[in-house]
């Protein structure tokens, strides 16, 4: 039975934090994973496989790509909206690679799955010292909805976000002690078959490898 | 265009609101409802007869009936798990009737909604002297909860709800002075072809009504 759960995207941060939590806290997580109509829907797989790597035995994907609508003119989604360059959303208080209120409703959603299989841990990866900024990713976000949580007079859900306050490197450097394989992870928004290079994520990934002077073992464009 | 958002299930409470909100306020609200694995869809149909009645043009009904495993073990949903009587329900901090984090769920959908339409207020129809209780209906919930969505950094999203602090008799006065049709509205968590006048929800209406010397047009067992 798992014993907690993790929102795991496919994503560097994600898949270190589920490593961690395997490998490190000896935890069982039930995985959670989501289809939301994201143009990098492959990364999908790579939840899967880091998933089943570490033997979690539950791993849900839940299936929202019916409600892109709601998620419509986000550079991640919306088909007529192109994913930016990086050098565009650098100081953007809200980018358009920003996918409305997402992290709330995965949040939410996982929120109903721990309380229903008595579950009280969700982890999740949020990182706030990106190039860019989401609302939905900051300690303070964190902070608050934890507030809301701690209402619940039965099942006390706990967000836990222990990456929040690590830079991009910072997670790459303990993902490696830990042994993850980054070619079994993907962070490109664009979702083609090898990563564009120039995306925000993909220029903050390449950026956290050359900080440690490495080579991101993916193919790029 | 509408110029707001209302979550409305097709019950008392929250079609007294759309009526107020059309009615009173002037406001052409986006209609947004919930088919979530819920015994008592047929609340749905209400809905929409509702927002058709008030002239809102737009109204959503977002299918969420494949996420029911989420909701698994509530009466509401759980076809194993009987409806209670009310009397068993009174003083219980989460009674069986609970839909784990049901409402923090179609709070984060709307905001999501709210947010791709550049539409900031939300009205919630969250009643919070109920027989019974529920933690996600509470002031205290929605303070809380108003908090987090201040962070947004573009779009100031406001959670309203305006009858937290009505009893269930105080809400059905006020919809009779707004000519609410009542026989138009659905509570009873049964479903069944006439409401069951057991369940929590019947009986707070019923009593609702009593309180008022009338007569509930809605046919009971």
């Amino acid at each position: 039975m798992p014993d907690c759960m993790a929102i795991v995207s496919g994503g560097m941060d994600s898949v270190t934090m589920l490593h961690q939590l395997v490998k490190v806290e000896g935890r069982q997580p039930a995985v959670i994973t989501f289809r939301y109509g994201q143009k990098h829907d492959k990364e999908i797989r790579f939840a899967q496989v880091q998933a089943l790597l570490l033997g979690c035995d539950q791993h849900l994907v839940l299936d929202l790509s019916h409600l892109r609508p709601l998620f419509a003119h986000s550079a991640l989604v919306d088909r007529d909206v192109p994913v930016p360059d990086a050098t565009v959303v650098r100081g953007d208080p809200q980018p358009p690679t920003y996918v409305p209120n997402r992290n709330m409703i995965f949040l939410a959603l996982a929120a109903a799955y721990a309380e229903t299989h008595d579950v009280t841990d969700i982890y999740y990866g949020a990182q706030s010292h990106d190039l860019y900024g989401y609302w939905d990713t900051t300690p303070e976000f964190v902070a608050r909805l934890k507030k809301v949580y701690n209402l619940n007079r039965q099942t006390p859900i706990e967000i836990k976000a222990p990456l929040v306050n690590c830079s991009k490197s910072d997670i790459l450097r303990l993902g490696l002690e830990l042994g993850v394989n980054y070619a079994q992870t993907w962070s490109c928004y664009e979702g083609d078959e090898v990563a564009c290079g120039r995306c925000p994520t993909c220029v903050e990934r390449l950026q956290a490898f050359a900080a440690l002077g490495m080579v991101d073992p993916l193919p790029y464009d």
